[in-house]
This record gives C-alpha cells, structure tokens and sequence, in this order.
C-alpha cells in the first residue's frame, strides 16, 4: 500500500477471483466457464473486425444494443452493454445503493467488495438453512437488494412469481437481479422488467456464450434505469467494450443453436455428475447454474479440494461460515466429469480404511 | 433519468465522445486514431487466442505485465494493465485523489468527470495565454496534479525536467501524468517513476498503437502505487482486460519496428501539415503529438468544423471558453491531409470573397 491511498479503502479486502494456476495443465472446473468453445461462425466475425482495430468502437455500442434488443423483445433504450457483466454490476452499485443494500450471506462474493469500493452501507441476510433465499425476508423492506437467480454458489433458483412479489413491495428502491446462470435451468425476469421501473437484470456472455475471454455483459431495465447507468459508464469509461467483443456478441446470437445445444448439454452433464455424487454420499443442492454445490459427510471442503488438485483437477472451496464443508464443481465435458468422479470416489474410498 | 439515481449525480456531465457519425463515410481525423491498422504479426495472434476465448484472461495479465516491464526497463510490480488508458485513470482519481487535485482549465475533458463521479474536489489552474502550463503554478502547490503530457487538446509538451521539479516539489502528493501522446514526439517520464514514489505515468494503445478499438493501456509507478490501482481493479473488475487485447498487446511489443516507423511517419506528416496550414494563415501551438491545433482569423471554430463535415471531413472543436476559435485536426495519411488542405483551403478562400 502507498501513502497516497484514501484511507477509507485501507482495510478493504478486493475479490479474490479463482485461482488460474499455469503450473501444469489442470481439468479446470473453478471458474464456471464452459467446457466448449465458441462456435466457429461466431468468433470468425473477429477476422473483418481487425480490419477496424486502429478505430474506437462504437461507445453506445448500438449495433449490438439492438440486436440484444430484438433478441430478448425489449426496446434498444432497455440495454446497455458492459466489459463482462462485473463492470455493470460496479455500475449499478454507484448509481443506486448510495442509500444502502442488501443481499444474502452467501452469495456472490463480489457484492460486499462493491458496497465497500464505494462506500454503500449494505446488510447480508442469512439464507434459510438449506441454503435458499427466503422472500419473505426481501418482501416489503424498503431496501435496494441484490439477487443472483440462480444463487452462486448455491445454484438455486428463484421462480419469477417470487421476484415480481419482491419488485412489487419495494416500489421506491431498486431490484437487481444478477442472472449470470440463468440458461441453465432458471427463468429470467427480462420479461417482468416491462411492467417494474425498479427491476434490472443483468446478463453475461461468459458463461452459457462460451466468451468469458471476450468481457461481454449487458443489463436490461426501463429505459430510466438504463440512462442512469449510461452516465456512470460516459463517465467512466465510454469506450468499455472492445471492438472484437462486440462483433461477436452480435454473431453469437445470430448462431443460437450452439447456444441451444450446448447448454442443454451441460444441464444433462450436471444432473447425470448429480446423480454419481449423490450415489457416493454426497448432499447436494438443487442446482439450476452450471456447476453443482455439494458436500460430503467423510471430508472436509478443503481436503476434498486439496486431493484433487494434487491430481490435476481444480474445483472451488471457500473458508466462510456455513459452506466451508461445501466445494463448487463447474461442470465441464461428460469426459471431464467422469474424470472427477473417478478422483472424488477414490479420494471418498481411501478416507473410509 | 430514474428516481433512484443518487442525488448527487442529477446534475453531473458525463464525459462526450468524439462523434462517429454513420451516415455516410467521413475521413475521420476527430478522435486521434492512427491511420494505419496494426501489422498482420499483431492482429494474427488473436486467431490462435480464439480457441481459449471460453476462459475468463489471466486477471492480473502477466505474461503483458512482465513483457511491458521488460520494454520500459522497470519491474513487473511497476506496471497495471487496464481496459484502455481511461479505465486506468478512473482507479487512479478513485484511489488516490479523495483530497482533491488541480489540473490545467484546458486538458483531457476526462479528468473533471471523474472528479465529479468520485466526488473529489478539483482546481482548473489557467493555461498561460499561449496555452502552455506556467510550471510554477504547479511546484510546491501541496496538491494531488493530472498533468497530459503532451497536453491535449493543445499538442503542447513539457520538458523532463519540468516534471521532475513537479513531482519532487509535491512530495505528498500524487503526479499523475497522462501520456497517450508521448510517443509523437514528446519526453516519457516512465525513467522517473524509479526515482519518484509519487509519480504515476498512464500510456495507451490507443494511439501511437493503432490498437483503439482493442482498449489497452498501462500505468507504471512506484510497486506501492500498482498495488494501489490494483485494489481498485480487483475490487471493480478483475478481468478487465479481454484475451485478445492481451496477446495483441504482447505481439504489438514484439514487432517495435512498425510502430516506430509509423509513428515517424505520423510526425512527418504532421510538420508537412503544420507549414501548409501556416502558409494559409492559421495560427498553430507546437504540437508533440497526433494531432494540430489551430485557428484562422478569417473563420471560427464551429463554423470551419461544419463546413468541413459537409465536405465528408471530421474534425473536432470545442464551445468553451478561450479555446472555442481553435480546432483539432487528427493527423491522418499523407493523402488524406492533402483533401483536407484543399477542403480547407477552399473554405477559406470562400470566406474571403
């Protein structure tokens, strides 16, 4: 730390992303990235962009912002694009929560980081014990809330009539829905964003779209909620989505069946790895994300995360209350999947004689 | 705007981009890009990142970190990469400047938007009339500085030596120099930061680089200072950097010799520019960087800006105080500086039936 720092930010702790270790090659199943790249049509849209480099892109981005539109049946004032959907979530969180938020224990770890960055005060609500939101805590506050439908790194799901009662009984504040998960089993509240001024939803390209290298997100809301985050963005960072990015966000919804296909697979992958951990003694939660939240009555979160680094595989564990018992597995390909769960049994096995 | 925007940004301007009309095709010489794409050698990288495009970047980009170190002869601790220079500048204000900071009343219109979003106090010091920076405004103020260097939009650069009494006569504070335009002819204060724990110096390649739409830029200081902007990165966006941008910002530093031929080029082309300008009459400061800026006393700022635009030319002026006559021309190929002298010359000629 400098002399120069502001001393408000002195005993703030920064989010730890996953550890991206370049030791050896690992099967990487910590950071929720999908094990497929993406399709061919998609990024061979990069190849004429180049041509443009030397230019800034476009800062509204609005080829992009219409075809998000059009794609998910809201007008182009209902979208702003992000770099990945951290920076609008930043956004979000300054233009907002100056009055304060509130969000579960256990949720996405970056929401305190943000609160703290710029100074919002902001309350973690203690999930029921089984890990689920309980919304009976959320309705009728009078409090910003933050919400990622499905959980991380719980993977449970909201249903939309919960959101709609949340939205509806906090009128004066606003309802962030982080969906960073939802194609894989959740059901998105972009629809419900039409009749509730207060709702925003926020979406990222880096997971279901294969593109976490690209740093692609985007938030829809009424066109109020979208203006607001313009101007921290035109006051921040105008150009904040590269050229490449943006050419491939557009062909990637131009090539849905990819899409289609590939998260249909991963949900099968997850409910089959499911069933295997299950068989060996594992609880798990009702994961709707793509990855599975899971412990095991005969070793620890962290011993279990350990062993298998040791043969190669990363998963993701957490020293926190409640879930240390807990790892977070991303599912990769069925090959890969069967990889872990050979490691996990024979690890399970040798803790048992 | 929304309800729930926080008060204090109702009345706050955001930053205003340079336009980039659609309408038709301009010769854009508004935005201080470079004329010339990246070479093949730079671009071509991206083809074989695109198969890891899936995975979220290395956060802390080291591989650039430590070739960047290696170009400018300091540490890898001594340098941060950011989503393009301005992203960059956004941390520094964020996290050094809550005490407040003085910059030149004609610079980088940036820099009071990001004191206004950060809610930092700022002080517009005058240029002098010729629209230099009167050093001593500036030695031993006991205040946080934003000095570009060469300035824009005027061109004009400080010597070294200036900086040094600056930066060593400030002690407690932070000199933050911005220097997109140093490498059109003006002097990098990076070999200083060695010397100076309070020095911070900002590039991007957006300009000299001719990768603007890939957002890259860097900042080297003091190891205490990184770490600084650091926090501020892992606590906005940890993977604020795209794959791409990465391994071409890597490529770009391993084929040196196109960037320094171009960027010779662009100054040639700049002083050829200069003199046919002067033959017409404008009055020009002596600019060190990519770009003119001038005015005639024969025409305005607005006026010759909009005659040029009908002519399918864009160039960039300001409605504000002292600078209002004055436009800024992005210098562009030869070929394209010789329309712009007709359309100009032509314009002038005009005025004076």
């Amino acid at each position: 730390m400098s002399r120069f720092l502001a001393n408000r930010f002195t005993y703030m702790d920064a989010y730890i992303p996953g550890e991206q270790p370049s030791d050896m090659e690992y099967i990487k199943l910590n950071t929720n990235e999908m094990p497929f790249p993406p399709p061919d049509k998609v990024t061979a849209t990069v190849k004429a962009e180049l041509d443009k480099l030397r230019l800034y892109p476009n800062p509204d981005g609005i080829r992009l912002v219409k075809r998000l539109a059009e794609f998910y049946k809201v007008k182009p004032e209902n979208v702003i694009i992000g770099n990945g959907s951290d920076e609008l979530l930043a956004f979000a969180f300054l233009a907002f929560f100056e009055g304060g938020v509130a969000f579960p224990d256990i949720t996405y770890g970056f929401y305190p980081v943000y609160a703290k960055l710029y100074d919002v005060p902001y309350q973690e609500i203690p999930l029921l014990d089984d890990l689920s939101v309980n919304i009976n805590d959320y309705t009728a506050i009078g409090k910003n809330i933050v919400l990622a439908n499905p959980n991380a790194p719980t993977g449970i799901s909201l249903g939309l009539d919960d959101i709609e009662t949340i939205a509806q009984s906090n009128p004066d504040h606003v309802l962030l829905i982080d969906e960073a998960y939802v194609d894989f089993g959740g059901s998105s509240a972009v629809k419900l964003t039409q009749r509730h001024e207060n709702l925003l939803v926020i979406h990222t390209y880096s997971k279901s779209r294969s593109m976490a290298g690209a740093r692609l997100g985007f938030a829809i809301g009424a066109a109020s909620l979208i203006e607001d985050l313009n101007k921290m963005k035109y006051s921040f960072n105008p150009y904040n989505v590269n050229r490449l990015a943006q050419v491939m966000g557009e062909a990637a919804l131009d090539n849905d069946d990819f899409f289609e296909e590939k998260r249909h697979e991963i949900v099968a992958v997850r409910e089959y790895t499911k069933e295997k951990l299950q068989e060996m003694g594992f609880i798990l939660t009702d994961s709707k994300a793509n990855f599975l939240f899971c412990k095991h009555p005969d070793i620890g979160g962290f011993e279990l995360y350990s062993k298998l680094k040791e043969k190669g595989i990363l998963i993701r564990q957490w020293d926190k209350p409640r879930i240390s018992d807990y790892v977070r597995i991303t599912i990769g390909t069925k090959t890969q999947m069967d990889a872990l769960l050979t490691a996990v049994e024979e690890i399970i096995m040798r803790k048992k004689l």
